[in-house]
């Protein structure tokens, strides 16, 4: 058990290799979740979502779920009815095998996009699945969904109420084909606290808006993005009190954000963390536009790659982002505190020398002032390295 | 000469070597423009765009224009109201030395963003400019204007009309910071047709849809992004009238048409050229949405690169360009004629095979029918390389 990742009472989870796509590695999850449960969840917008997402979305309004199956080396998308066919059996798999209904059990996929998801490894790993369900097997199972991840993503809080400690803990994977949209490539988050269904996809929600969907690697938003919370209530403490809900939140939060950094940390061949603040926008749609157009330019990103202070692209991408009647004396920009831009040019006190110190840090702001409102965003991102296109050529060869 | 680029009568081009930033090669042309010349101009939408467009558009709407002045190797953008005033400066030296106003001298620059045009380089080269005007020069002018380019760029077309032949030539430069938005990079397009101003504009606004601005290499718009036609009338050919008129535009439209095609096979880093036709949409903006998430998405770009047939990065792109109720049944996608994608998911006689053959070709085309409606659309783009990162990182050091 990882330093710092608690288990979650009432959450037992188990991995095992299938050998979907990955040879030698675990590729196969299996979260048990206790009678009485409750599951929030947020899936992509894209779409062409995929079968797991149909299939979990479906079963989610059926019934109240007890088994989680995930799978990674293959997204079973853009498949059409036959990926759906083969969603159900492994799905069918679980049910036989646990002694629940179908639409108790969410399959989740992630991997290449466009090949038949086999069904046959899920049946072998089965019986191991289920005898080998652990409350601290967190580790292991975020190792198993991970595709182009380096590192497995896992985050957890915890805080004391009615004299108990009550738990969230999180796992995540993503690294490439990042920018979700309602959530996150794929995020399961549990807890022991005891909350109704609609208090726990208000907490989830809330906590997705400034986490999972404020970070892009690539802007490619993915076909199979799930986030699932599920609150099993074995602690015994109700959090459907503002008291304890606001703890409870927070906690949330927290997970999400601890777990939305670490995707972007782990972007593919990135080598930097960046954080883009817009303020002084007239809306908050106003203010995304203006930071996914910088997040998402290549010339910005190759240049945060190359540490090169090479400001005129973050204001070329400013220029060009749509903002309507946009003044350009009013506009500022910073590296960190150091500012670049003003009055519609290189700031009067800025040096070169300045803006590359900030730069070769392994993490830094990019700060714009619009100068036409009050609204303000905060998204991550990082740069676009040789790896990237190394990774992304080579990803199914 | 090269073979195939005709001069234009009425106009005259020299480059010369500045040094403003490349060493041991030209980086400033002065064309000049028979008197009586008459011009029309697009430029970048880029809020943030350079001196050189602001002082360029100025002078356009108070003279006709005697000279064009055009740099490489800096931008003269973001430099704030010091650099107008050296733009402002280096139009001054052409009028001094040529005798004619400032507004008839317009002023274009390529180049880094964000630092400071020295005019001395301009003063020190006039003499030589202005000596060394020739109506063969394209070749020499259009080498002079390039920056990351490898290639110039040339298109020449003309017809017969009255007995007598017009001709339209034209250069451009542009690879990188390439997604134009009205015009590319830069162009300069002359002919010695005798037009109106009224009909000159509307050749050259004609022109520019389906070529410059149907081009995209990174999403990144130029701060600097002018294209010029000029027309010098010296042929005394008037193609105002419907039958000769159509025939310009036809020479315009080709030069337009060559010139961008070129841009985009120069991209940064760009191993294939690709055309992706939308069809199917409700309007031409909805295409064009779908067209430019697919050029865009780096997931794609780098399949391209990789020749990798990883459909499933074309079919997410598509599920997430924002097409409200889109119905993934109706979509279909093909490279070249091979139908990869029917009835929401993998086409049921496609084999990896097929795909592979058409992506090894260094050209092919994205064709995605939405199943909404009859509008289309068609645009240009190229793949992301480690040579576009690698171009990119090194561009300043």
């Amino acid at each position: 058990m990882a330093t710092g990742i608690l288990p979650v009472a009432g959450v037992r989870l188990a991995a095992a290799a299938g050998g979907i796509r990955y040879q030698n590695r675990d590729d196969l999850v299996l979260m048990e979740l206790a009678e009485g449960s409750v599951a929030a969840a947020v899936f992509t917008r894209n779409a062409f979502c995929a079968a797991p997402v149909i299939a979990a979305r479906r079963h989610l309004g059926q019934a109240a779920p007890r088994y989680l199956l995930i799978n990674s080396g293959n997204a079973n998308a853009g498949m059409g009815e036959g990926g759906l066919a083969a969603s159900l059996e492994t799905c069918r798999l679980v049910a036989a095998a646990a002694g629940v209904a179908i639409n108790q059990v969410l399959p989740f996929s992630t991997g290449v996009i466009g090949e038949e998801l086999p069904v046959d490894p899920f049946a072998r790993a089965m019986p191991d699945l289920l005898s080998s369900l652990e409350e601290d097997n967190w580790p292991p199972a975020a190792c198993a969904i991970m595709t182009t991840d380096t590192v497995p993503k896992l985050a957890s809080r915890s805080f004391q109420a009615e004299g108990q400690t009550v738990t969230v803990t999180g796992m995540s994977k993503g690294s490439g084909m990042i920018r979700p949209d309602m959530a996150t490539m794929l995020a399961f988050i549990a807890t022991d606290a005891q909350i109704s269904a609609t208090n726990l996809q208000q907490a989830l929600e809330t906590a997705v808006g400034p986490s999972f969907n404020s970070i892009t690697v690539d802007g490619d938003t993915s076909t199979n993005d799930a986030c699932v919370l599920v609150a099993t209530g074995v602690s015994g403490v109700d959090v459907n009190a503002a008291a304890s809900g606001q703890a409870f939140r927070q906690a949330v939060d927290g997970v999400c954000m601890e777990l939305a950094r670490a995707i972007v940390l782990d972007g593919e061949g990135a080598t930097k963390l960046v954080e883009i603040v817009v303020e002084e926008a007239e809306s908050e749609a106003q203010a995304r536009d203006v930071a996914y157009t910088i997040a998402h330019s290549p010339l910005v990103k190759t240049a945060l790659f190359a540490s090169d202070p090479n400001w005129g692209r973050i204001l070329a991408a400013v220029g060009r982002a749509g903002v309507s009647h946009l003044d350009i004396s009013k506009v500022r920009i910073w590296l960190d505190d150091v500012c670049i831009v003003s009055r519609g040019g290189r700031d009067a006190g800025y040096t070169e020398e300045a803006g590359q110190s900030v730069m070769h840090q392994p993490g830094f702001t990019i700060r714009i002032a619009l100068g036409k409102g009050q609204a303000r965003t905060r998204i991550l991102t990082c740069d676009l390295s040789f790896d990237y296109v190394k990774i992304n050529a080579e990803y199914r060869t």
